[in-house]
């Protein structure tokens, strides 16, 4: 027999009025999602350990939960690796299941495939604050898109979820992994260096340009590589408007082509456009252009999202909020991830929400639990018999049946706690009126 | 690269309208359970691989899904063995996670405590048609809860949540663990060894009175142990009334406490009760007494009952319906399992729905996915704002883009099959009106 009885470490208990807000809010982001023609789908927890550390999982495939095989001797052969005793492992991401279901499922799909998911992931993370070893992801994917459309429309169905959830003011950050490759190329490095460079530049919103520099010489980068890169982006920078940082950006870059910069002119004239069809467009306070606003969101081009995975072939996102250390959300265009299980390029573009991050800042009415039925005495048809009329008599109308015990106002408070709004007491020959609990 | 893009062996992928009906389905059975006051927790997928094989998960134990420890060396040392790697395993039931979670939250939760689980159990089963390896369990207990009151709400419960996904007739069959072990002990069967007759005469549904007889012969017993019991059985038969079958248990069956009788007696007059309150009560045709009815709903004291698992300590439930070949939903008191993890007893009874089975049997109305916006040779900014005014029009409205594309009958054909109702054509300087989707 265990003797504790937490859960696994990193991992938690949800009690009811968590589930009940989490649920709400799954709710609500899925129906906001599902008006942009969206489709729940769903895979497996478990996916084979070839598919999931086939080495597009970046850290994640050092994070894997493995699955002994079944069926295997007790005792381990001698000289066995490790790798030979399993077969599957619990998924990381929902991308990588994605992908495998589009090129399984591929003829019975709409094209473009507009795909929802919402489901648990599973990570041996180092447990930490906040961080937890299953957690939530609620990603919209569109599959077959292979113009910016796509992209805009991610954005602005993702806005809305986020706003129908209460979360404002989102901050919204864009970038292109093609843009980035240029202004890399412009410091300096050399074309197969880009994937390894991007990592250390990745590293920038936490050690800053010094930190930056230092790693880079350390890799074995010149020193002016990493001032380049300063400069350039500092060319970029996102407090102009995105209008006026792609103009810099065609000047200062000739490695970057003409079709990535009209592609994201046009993914921020739909956020424009958006801004002004929902209403309170605003200019960013205090700068002529800067971040551009509308309906509590603001936007702007920033140079400097890199995004850790290394499938993201085109333009990529963050979504940020005051209060979150870290983005709630994020994403980006993958053209090249479905062929590797399709066996031909298919075009695709998702953005993935941090659920366990969002539904502690979402906006939440605790659900009213009905009427506490708080009986003594009575015989337990005739107990049943009360609840059964509460429940007829309105059709969502809940009752619950709580034995009376203990001095009865306090019974009543920790009722009225619990989330119930009104009571009923049921008594030998007598059951009274329904009666509100009050504070 | 993984050359196969199907899900692992033995279980699925599911597509979007798949989704749209589990998701429907599960939404009425948790408002159907909420009103009865049952309220939605959730526990990790993982759990200590000693809590899930502490013997009390029977069969279960022996198709855990095993999570290989992490940081272990690559090369396995000699002579290892197999559980030494092991230290967390995927859930095989909702059950276990339960008493955990109630041994760990006792001091936050309501008392009883009501509650509700909808979550996926892995098992790694020989694969076969219908079975699957993952699967969603629906359960609802009742924690705390020492008198049959939380017998009788739960069968009153369920039958109302499959009632509110159009599943009917039910045929519920309730039998209690304590009536069982009265039989086999009259049968000639020593009080240490009823688990494991109970083990040979659950399996009478599929092997018959001859193959229960033949079983006991060979595992020790005399033969006239088996031909009592069958003696016995035949006396209690459930296709009279359960009062009646009661009676005669009174009689035959010195080993039963009264208590046992008094409270199935009390289960049974509760269903009655229910189906007189809430209409259509009908006798069973052709038969005085036998298996009594109410709202599509049939119930009897079925003395061959028997629910593997070996923690049931009281009142057993079986529901079945005429096109499910095995039960759809099941469950029982289980008043020692808590206390194996808190440290005292707790009073406990549960019902489980087979999700699974009932899904695919629960009626269903497809979703309307909205307008369709089959859109060409429009900038993107005019396309999506086409769709952002539908969806602002009304406060549900769902609007998806479609590129226009071939025969525009083919197309419309495609779209009404999707699921859409209706269409608009947005094309260079005409935007039709809405139109339906026409079969």
């Amino acid at each position: 027999m265990p003797t504790d009885n937490g859960p696994p470490r990193g991992t938690r208990d949800l009690l009811p009025d968590a589930v009940a807000k989490r649920e709400a809010v799954i709710a609500e982001l899925a129906a906001s999602y599902a008006r942009f023609g969206f489709r729940r789908i769903e895979t497996p927890a478990l996916e084979d350990i070839s598919r999931l550390s086939w080495g597009e999982g970046g850290d994640n495939e050092k994070l894997i939960y493995r699955i002994l095989r079944r069926g295997l001797d007790p005792v381990v052969a001698e000289g066995a690796e490790l790798s030979d005793l399993t077969d599957l492992g619990l998924r990381y991401d929902l991308t990588v299941p994605l992908t495998r279901f589009y090129a399984n499922n591929a003829g019975k799909l709409a094209s473009p495939f507009r795909a929802m998911q919402i489901g648990s992931v599973w990570r041996a993370e180092r447990p930490q604050k906040g961080r937890y070893r299953q957690f939530t992801q609620c990603d919209i994917d569109t599959i077959g898109e292979p113009t910016v459309l796509a992209e805009c429309e991610l954005l602005e169905a993702t806005l809305a979820a986020l706003q129908a959830i209460g979360i404002a003011p989102v901050r919204l950050r864009v970038n292109d992994r093609r843009l980035l490759a240029a202004i890399v190329v412009e410091a300096g490095v050399p074309h197969d260096s880009i994937g390894s460079f991007l990592v250390t530049l990745d590293k920038l919103d936490k050690i800053g340009w010094d930190g930056v520099k230092v790693e880079l010489t350390e890799r074995g980068y010149g020193e002016e590589v990493g001032e380049r890169c300063e400069w350039v982006v500092g060319v970029l920078t996102p407090d102009d408007s995105p209008a006026v940082v792609l103009d810099r950006a065609a000047d200062l870059l000739p490695g970057v082509p003409e079709a990535v910069l009209e592609d994201l002119r046009a993914t921020f004239e739909a956020l424009e456009q958006m801004a002004r069809d929902t209403g309170s467009t605003e200019s960013a306070p205090g700068s002529e252009g800067g971040a551009r606003r509308g309906a509590g969101t603001s936007w702007s081009l920033d140079p400097t999202i890199v995004r850790g995975m290394g499938y993201y072939s085109g333009q990529i996102f963050e979504f940020g909020h005051p209060d979150a250390p870290s983005s709630i959300a994020g994403g980006g265009r993958y053209d090249g991830l479905v062929g590797r299980s399709l066996g031909r390029d298919v075009p695709a573009c998702g953005v993935s929400i941090g659920f366990d991050r969002v539904v502690d800042m979402a906006s939440f009415e605790r659900p009213d639990l009905g009427v506490a039925v708080v009986y003594s005495g009575l015989p337990i048809a005739d107990v049943l018999a009360v609840a059964r009329r509460l429940r007829s008599s309105g059709s969502d109308r809940a009752a619950a049946l709580v034995a009376r015990r203990g001095q009865l106002k306090l019974q009543l408070d920790a009722l009225k706690q619990e989330g119930y709004s009104s009571f009923i007491l049921a008594e030998v020959n007598s059951v009274s009126e329904e009666r509100p609990l009050r504070d």
